[in-house]
């Protein structure tokens, strides 16, 4: 499958945290950034996330902000 | 200014391409990987975008999908 | 590769439209509903899409609304 | 109400699962397909939505995504 | 129509800015705060989106993010 | 800190609902709108969001929908 979002970080699963319907789950990518996804706890079973995992955080480019300091 | 957006991601601006309205920003993050932003074309000039300016992509946790292999 | 989107809806495309940065790719669904997506110009070139094309839709469900009549 | 949403598709609500904040509902379309929602739970009591209702999915353009395979 | 996002936000259109195919309009609240929304140049003419008219911003709370300074 | 975001509205907390793992919070605009966030719970904890603080609604400009009676 390719994806039109321009944004898929590969990186490592460090933790995953389910709540009642949305699980939180990090990412930690090569530079050792911190990625957070917040996506449904069936998501995280489907996909049968878990920490050590390899993993990438897919994004829309218009859901991407940009800040200055 | 702090922000509940769990993903402040640091990088350098490597380009800027801007339509009618709408702007493509490219940033590289320390680990190499780019991010893309769709970014209006007035927040372009209000932040004074340019490749090589230090820059954050900002992203709310609940637009990031996570994808396995 | 395997996403936590909870909807990837099957589709054609019907209508490929590009602007200056954003182009707009319309898809019909089998039971006859149209799904519109902005996207950028350079997801269209890379994806090839084109009307009369299998493809698509994917969305996260945290950017999906329900309205009642 | 007319919206600027490029995307209201019809359907009938086939679940409705409650978190403690954030509830799931899903919604077949005609063609079969199902449309899974993250909305409040408020939003579920103030909709009265419950399975076997009439119901439609809301999405602007710029959250969907395109996937070929 | 009622919808399940928790924004409603009545303004009056005080801009409509159209590129080649993504549009920005501004609505000003009571309060006098200043709002811009994306949308497409189909939606405008679908509205009939002018300044003066009378018109709401619409925004799920799961896109919405807190600031404090 | 300077944000692309468009829409960067300012009010006062006047209610925080913690689920699970996402909270909701609802902040008071001067024109006496009503804005509803839904954001981590862990971002609720790191800003110190309570009632009776003043904070802004910062919303992208392709997250806005655009509604006309």
């Amino acid at each position: 499958m390719k994806l039109s979002a321009r944004n898929i970080l590969r990186g490592t699963v460090v933790a995953v945290t389910r709540g009642a319907t949305t699980a939180h789950v990090r990412l930690e990518l090569p530079g050792g950034a911190i990625v957070t996804a917040s996506i449904t706890n069936e998501a995280v079973d489907e996909l049968g996330l878990a920490a050590g995992q390899a993993a990438s955080a897919v994004i829309k480019s218009s859901d991407v902000m940009i800040a200055v300091d």
